[in-house]
């Protein structure tokens, strides 16, 4: 057999993530490897964390980015906080809300779901009755931004009903860092992960993590070892904390690292607001034009992502045949539906670098000729 | 607060890893971003799956890259494998075998250790007297190639041990995989798992991973949910997997995979026994140059691995002082000693692109000038 080196084309990324990279990020991705414990990489790390309390809106110390997918975000928060026979609140109105539900089951947590329809936010009425049926729970979780629908809930009245309750807030924002306002300490919210490869523009491989000083002391008082060693939160504060010697956990992917760097510092050079404004006002563009196409959105205006733009397939047309044609032709990928909308919708993102004037008219442009 | 973008400084990297990573590397891993179910990258994960089972030397169809460093790796077999109340016989000499120990606890195995000092390989004896006295263990584990200590213990021995007594081999080949002999099929390996950062010269974050058909009949046969949902390889095989279509599991670490085709591109180029002959002939040749300058081996010679020279630490020699002006003035890194052997040694590592002629010659000069 013979292998060639893999030469990626050069696509123009709006679905549901990864989005497109900003040039500079790649460019820091690819700089030499040095060691995880070198000291210049320890103060670059000092500055990512810097950079993420930024970007969290947060002041807790403890604000990192876990060495793996947002997924791997998702199970960190769950397997330090939650306990063998603890009750959670879940809430479900999406793919990302019944992976919560899995996370809490695997760590035989019991599960309290609180369903609502897909494309619909969170009902705060809702988990309101569920928080006052079960004085018990410990935990309410939930996603800002459902990637598979496109639906935008209300983070800071969940937070604060979650706090009237006594239970600790666990926070699905993987699409919504960077994208939409988000605000940890102002909304209370105690344990909050995301991705690099959505609104924050990075690559993918990467999840940012924080915990209130409320979570921290939730998992310095477990009665039982965090099941997972590569994840056990307070292994890994040894490395991503302190001001003097850091001790060796695991080897960080140093280079995404530098790439997380950059993709933050992007952020914050264009500053948090201004990063909203911009989302939001590519996201009127896109829909003016995705209206005039005849495509009809799967979430009410009230509850809609700037970032991620489900609408609906039109009756007769080839899903996988558009999303082909867009790919082959014009290099541009498209999300397909996920879950329930599996082949009735598609996501097209405006995440980070993709929120820009010139991706929008290039999608919308093409899907005009893909459709006509 | 303003943030500058990151520029590392070029070091030379001789220490347990990361290792010096290939400027083709480095180059693909900046390639643009693609969609993680886009249909070229899909066909170069095929080549990755093909070129991983080159380097193990296996057959294994349950081969794959978990997207997350080594540690997960190991967490991967240990989680997939291990049910709550079965007997582990965990060989511990030296840091990851401990490691190893933590996994099986954590997800309450029961871990029965058999210790060798460190510095020392692995006693064939003692584990089969272990598996004698132990005839309901169901694993074997042990660390091929022990990164703390630079010992070398009998995979294959070991293996075949394993087998006569009906358990399956879980093997750590985190700094064996590409520097030294490793022949997963021959030797009847079942669950084995490796780091990107090592021998494979390629970025940290990576842990490449493969199951035997008897790993994946234990692992299909379970009767307990694995507790961890991203670590669960019987939904990442969806992803990995197949010949239609790939189903989402979670976001592949794109870039990072493009970094460890080329990787294992290149040591496919180089071909395997070249590359394990190069480790041998610089480890002489580094050895050698070692030996002249007074400083001596933890290891004993017949179970020294090539890639990973822990040496002990002259009397009235400042460790952190040499490593300091190794770093600072040569900009050469090499490893600290880790656990029981902090203070006491110091890891030199000749990994991958890392073991070359000039980088034992820098070693050795700048070694001399600084303990002079």
């Amino acid at each position: 057999m013979s292998f060639k080196p893999f030469n990626p084309p050069s696509r123009t990324l709006m679905g549901p993530g990864p989005s497109d990279v900003h040039p500079q990020v790649l460019q820091a991705l690819g700089k030499p490897t040095v060691g995880h414990l070198d000291p210049s990489f320890i103060a670059m790390m000092d500055e990512v964390k810097a950079l993420l309390q930024y970007a969290f809106q947060t002041q807790n110390p403890f604000t990192i980015a876990v060495s793996a997918p947002g997924s791997a975000g998702m199970e960190t928060c769950f397997v330090n906080l939650v306990e063998p026979g603890e009750k959670v609140i879940v809430c479900r109105n999406g793919v990302f809300g019944e992976r919560m539900r899995q996370n809490v089951e695997r760590l035989g947590g019991e599960a309290v779901v609180v369903d609502d329809a897909w494309g619909t936010p969170v009902s705060v009425d809702k988990v309101a009755a569920a928080l006052e049926a079960h004085p018990d729970a410990k935990f309410l979780a939930f996603v800002h931004a459902e990637t598979s629908t496109g639906a935008l809930s209300d983070a800071k009245a969940l937070c604060a009903l979650a706090r009237k309750h006594d239970c600790l807030s666990i926070v699905d924002a993987v699409t919504s860092l960077g994208g939409v306002e988000l605000r940890v300490d102002e909304w209370g919210i105690d344990a909050i992960y995301s991705g690099s490869q959505k609104c924050l523009s990075c690559v993918p491989g990467i999840a940012p993590v924080s915990f209130s000083p409320r979570a921290v002391a939730k998992l310095e008082a477990r009665q039982t070892p965090v099941p997972s060693w590569f994840l056990d939160q307070t292994l890994v504060m040894g490395y991503w904390s302190g001001t003097g010697k850091r001790s060796y956990h695991h080897t960080a992917p140093v280079n995404s690292l530098y790439a997380l760097h950059e993709a933050l510092r992007l952020l914050h050079e264009e500053g948090l607001e201004n990063a909203w404004a911009r989302h939001a006002n590519m996201h009127q563009k896109l829909k003016t034009g995705l209206e005039s196409l005849g495509l009809s959105f799967v979430v009410d205006e009230a509850h809609r992502l700037p970032q991620l733009n489900a609408v609906y397939i039109p009756q007769g047309v080839d899903d996988a045949e558009v999303r082909g044609q867009l790919l082959n032709r014009f290099n541009l990928e498209i999300g397909a539906g996920l879950g329930d909308l599996a082949g009735k919708a598609w996501r097209i993102g405006l995440m980070g670098h993709a929120a820009r004037e010139e991706n929008v008219t290039l999608c919308l442009g093409a899907l005009e000729e893909v459709l006509s």
